[in-house]
């Protein structure tokens, strides 16, 4: 099969790969239909170092399962599926509490012999427990935003709800991003009434106000910190969808003391402020890597009635072979979301 | 009167300073009956550089009303109050949130021309958003535990609160210091079944499991977290009570994955670990300076029907004049918490 395969930063290459088989008995073959390019593949198109075997990419897809392991009972060949961005047991303690990124069985894909999804088809571990069902045919339009739900809307969704964002709060989100823009899309579905969205790309900024922004602040530092106070006050719950120092201190200037912060993008740091001033302000900070299989079950049916329409952040589609033109186009900002298609 | 003074590390003493008056119409002028030396007094007592003027210790006391300014209505003399340990005027919006600590028109005892506690009587700001009235009389027994109420029972009382502890919960407390040993009876207070005490002192472990730690762990480092994780298999909440970079770790290798970390010792750090792994693994940082004023009246019955017992921190009482040897006793750990009588 031919699938993407990352050597360093800046260099993905789309080559033959062996075809998946099922390995071990709880796992799927899956024959992709959509996959997509992630903020978080972004990082190591930046800065991963030389490596001779390389490392298969993506973690975004969807498609007909093809064939099943022998314990896999809730699905079978011709099921079209989506895959959350890490695979799960769906049963371990870890899985039972809703927090499936951190399954006891888990892993992620393009790592430890297991395929990446950007390619033409993926050996899915725990098929059952990872993936999910979706009840409409292989070339409905609705691909886009269930594909979402791989990673961006459900991750966009872990922050409103770990930031708790309820009906009437003003929300700062950071970042207009794909992530960013689905805590948009998240935040207003839980009700949010002042929806504040930090973000200088005119285009997704523009899309963010049609998810629900309602106020858009381009300016950065301290000079968008004054900006969103002044608009707001000050808010009590805040979404970081950048994972830069950055944007974690635009958040921390927009709270206001007692507020929490929910971070979505992978920290490019491991220390940050934690110090007397955040602890004498009762600043909570939460959030992480979304549990994206615990959500999609919840957000399934909005994406299937038209409710939200993440899938809007796709932009620009690219066959299979020009993944490397999709990641240059998104690390250049061209493009805000590319959508793969083998 | 006489009053404590700070002048540098380790150089406290007891001078006369001006006889408080009533200087804002919201003030109040109390005489102090009881007073104590905070786990926060320590660190100046450690570092301070050196200062000409000095600075007013103390900031837990309770005491009789002796003159109100003409805008207070809810107090006269002869009430007997306690005092939280910042002042604050319990009508502001952070106030109104209950987050009195960051109160619009708040501060601290022994800043700007505001008298420590450690003394014969200070001059309390906001009196009638600060203080609380007490229905015993300044002689009743009840008098420690009551003073308990001014930081350390209720900072104990907000690790449990922000670490969500409810009943049935297994919770974990880094630090047997007195703001610790509270946090074990709030967590008994809010039904946590198992809580471990990680602390080294044995008086003080002691104590903690008279206050309802079912189980103590004097390991430090990894060896203590592997201890804690043997015990409970891993705590969902930890509230870490002291405020270094350790007991931060200790937390952080205690909880498992989507755990919550309240923190109620002022960090002794500016940066901490909140990187990729933390992200990773959904780590809740939260707590801070509690906002002892709003939990007061809810602690209040609790210690007055003798259902909890904060008082028994207290395990030496030194004259006012003997103030500087209670510093030393508490900086050498021979004494737990130190009651000072004016």
């Amino acid at each position: 099969m031919r699938a993407a395969v990352m050597y360093e930063a800046g260099d993905v290459r789309v080559e033959d790969r062996p075809d998946p088989k099922i390995v071990n008995p709880a796992d799927a073959v899956v024959r992709v239909v959509a996959a997509c390019v992630c903020g978080s593949d972004l990082w190591p198109y930046q800065s991963m170092p030389a490596a001779a075997t390389g490392r298969p990419m993506g973690h975004e897809f969807l498609g007909v399962v093809e064939e099943t392991g022998a314990d896999v009972t809730g699905l079978r060949a011709g099921d079209l599926v989506v895959a959350p961005f890490t695979y799960s047991d769906n049963t371990c303690e870890y899985c039972a509490k809703g927090l499936h990124i951190s399954c006891h069985n888990g892993g992620r894909y393009g790592f430890d012999g297991v395929d990446g999804g950007q390619g033409e088809a993926v050996r899915v571990p725990y098929a059952d427990g990872t993936l999910v069902k979706l009840p409409v045919a292989p070339d409905s339009a609705l691909l886009p935003p269930l594909l979402a739900l791989s990673d961006v809307m459900t991750t966009g969704h872990h922050g409103a709800v770990t930031a708790g964002v309820g009906r009437g709060d003003a929300v700062l989100v950071v970042g207009d991003g794909a992530v960013g823009l689905c805590a948009v899309i998240a935040a207003k579905r839980f009700g949010a009434e002042q929806i504040v969205l930090a973000g200088r790309h005119e285009a997704r900024t523009s899309l963010g106000r049609e998810f629900g922004a309602t106020d858009v602040v381009a300016e950065r530092g301290e000079e968008g910190i004054t900006r969103i106070r002044d608009l707001t006050g000050g808010v009590d719950k805040a979404i970081e969808a950048v994972g830069t120092r950055q944007a974690l201190d635009t958040a921390l200037g927009a709270v206001l003391d007692g507020g929490t912060i929910s971070r979505l993008g992978v920290p490019q740091y491991e220390l940050g402020p934690i110090g007397p001033a955040e602890f004498m302000r009762n600043i909570t900070l939460t959030g992480g890597a979304s549990p994206a299989r615990a959500y999609i079950p919840e957000l399934l049916p909005d994406v299937l009635d038209g409710t939200i329409t993440p899938g809007r952040v796709f932009d620009q589609t690219f066959p299979l072979d020009r993944t490397p033109d999709a990641y240059r186009a998104m690390a250049d900002r061209q493009v805000l979301k590319a959508l793969i298609r083998p």
